[in-house]
């Protein structure tokens, strides 16, 4: 039997198993809806205000600041035309947005609206000084991922939430990545997008912190749950699973070594070269261009030896153009289809990393050999 | 210890064990995305496309038809606003539907759109020549709850379709309340609204089936996934668990005798008087009025009970405000405010229906000798 390894954390997580145990009442036995006035309904409601407890904590935020969403594209939707005035107005954002930031920036020019989209360098990060010159009176939003999906590049968030402070505009980041990783803090941070299926929690629980202060329409319109801000029952089971998974990834941060022994041995291959910086690069994360070698076939013969990476995001669906996240720090469209992703996570063992790097220079070798 | 009888499963139902059993193996061995190509990812995507045949032939409609959505509210709310052009236009709906269709239509007449609201007579029905008489060239689109859910009253559906039919107008129904009780049957529907989470299933999917040929536009957007209709990962298991309630309890027709044997008693009682007909009615509600009792104060002693029912619609958070759909019905604030839903479910037992009986009898022969 073919052994599997599954090398692509970025895309999705498995639940963890001590979160699917804390979700379990909530089907079968707790199961009551949380606008219920009985019991069965108050316990329903005691469950999700724990749940947010946990998460205010973490976030170091009000729990009344959180909206939970069906997943973190929704969650940023609701940040990006929650915020769009009736009246055209500017907003800024990047040129390696995740497809859930860029599709609405994009009805946003569409409906009129002015979108700065920023440049990244050859290793994915913001120039600051553009940033603060693109600022204008008129600007409703700025709207930076913290951390990038597919090449792992940190930005300076802190730096960038101290600009948009100076210039009193709203600050909004995609933070999808970087549980785990980064500080979850949002005391410099008006609106942050976290995803139940990136941390080791349930599918279809995003989440959106909003600052108090800032006033965002609703997009879903209904009963008046989470304040108004979107309607519809609560997802007692993925929420509080929600709530376990960023605990438990929060503090257990990810070590970055396995990645790097991985990571180290590909680069001393002839003709590879890394996609995105050395330093502040996500800790589970490689991105890699094997000159000269079909990243799509790559993946093909890598999944035949049950190994499981991507090209890029896996978001955007049946999407056929190269990555703009490759294109935008600068590769040729050649290097973008020589790129592929692999993305380690909580379960990833040495032994896995030893069996895909084994294959990586078996498959590599002949790829090169009959090129 | 207090017996636990739960008799609101109009406002949710637990999910039932062989759904979650099914559920289970995709949160934690096979998670993948979808919409990733390696082996990981098929799997993900077989179970998907299972769950949608499966989907697909009880409604009798196509797999790429359904849209999953994160609950009933946005599905409803993606019909609605997915339908609605940028030039004001005519909407029909009724007097009695869920807030999550009456929000969506007040905030398109906020647009400048018209919206008809139609009536309905003292048993909840809308009347069929009322509906014929308010169509307009100008209609786009008319939507009607099937079957009520604070009052049961199950509107005749097949009629109304061919109204809209015979006038070219689209037609949606919010059927969140039939499954187990009427025909899903998509045939003469255009678009319709299931949700997990009143049918055994799990929290967070609600559905909407929209007919190919109806040009919806999405309300979230990102990696374009579902047809481009509804962006984000997709909730592998949630889906592969609405698909399995959705065949069990439309399998399992809930039969009518335990809510017939407890409204026959009911009903005997001096002062009491049935809300919504008899007839045409889902068989597991009971919507009743004791007169001269404060329904609020009924819930409270039934709670303290482990009674659990409810007044009207659970899905209006925290509103004070009388039912809508009672006022619609022609009842007097002091009928609405002296009503209680009662609503049965697939694990209702008789004993517990005795216990409930018997608990009502004495709490408001109490309540009654007092005021």
């Amino acid at each position: 039997m073919t052994k599997e390894v599954y090398l692509d954390y970025a895309s999705t997580t498995p639940v963890d198993p001590r979160v699917l145990e804390k979700m379990l009442p909530y089907f079968t036995s707790e199961y009551g809806n949380t606008e219920s006035r009985h019991q069965k309904g108050k316990k329903a409601k005691i469950a999700l205000d724990q749940a947010c407890e946990k998460i205010a904590k973490i976030l170091n935020c009000r729990a009344s600041e959180l909206t939970f969403c069906g997943n973190a594209t929704e969650a940023n939707n609701l940040a990006i035309f929650g915020l769009a005035p009736a009246s055209p107005s500017h907003f800024i954002t990047t040129k390696i947005e995740h497809s859930s930031v860029i599709r609405p920036f994009e009805e946003l020019q569409r409906r009129g609206h002015k979108v700065t989209w920023l440049n990244v360098d050859h290793e994915g990060f913001i120039n600051l000084e553009e940033l603060e010159n693109a600022i204008t009176p008129e600007t409703k939003l700025v709207s930076i991922i913290y951390a990038n999906n597919e090449i792992g590049t940190i930005q300076d968030i802190e730096k960038i939430a101290e600009i948009c402070k100076k210039h009193q505009v709203l600050f909004h980041t995609d933070a999808c990545q970087i549980a785990g990783s980064e500080s979850l803090d949002v005391t410099d941070i008006d609106l942050m997008t976290l995803n139940g299926s990136k941390i080791y929690g349930p599918k279809g629980v995003g989440l959106l912190y909003c600052r108090r202060e800032v006033k965002l329409s609703p997009q879903i319109l209904g009963g008046g749950h989470q304040n108004g801000l979107r309607s519809g029952t609560l997802n007692v089971p993925g929420i509080v699973g929600f709530a376990e998974a960023l605990e438990i990834t929060h503090n257990n941060p990810l070590k970055p070594d396995l990645r790097d022994k991985l990571l180290t041995e590909l680069l001393k291959l002839p003709r590879t070269k890394l996609n995105g910086p050395m330093k502040n690069r996500l800790s589970n994360n490689i991105n890699i261009q094997f000159e000269g070698i079909d990243g799509t076939e790559l993946l093909l013969h890598l999944d035949q030896a049950g190994i499981y990476c991507s090209s890029g995001s896996t978001c955007v669906s049946g999407s056929e153009q190269g990555s703009h996240v490759l294109l935008a720090i600068g590769l040729t469209t050649k290097e973008v289809n020589s790129s592929i992703r692999i993305t380690l996570g909580k379960p990833t063992t040495e032994e896995e990393i030893d069996y895909a790097l084994s294959a990586l220079k078996t498959l590599t070798s002949k790829l090169w050999q009959r090129s």
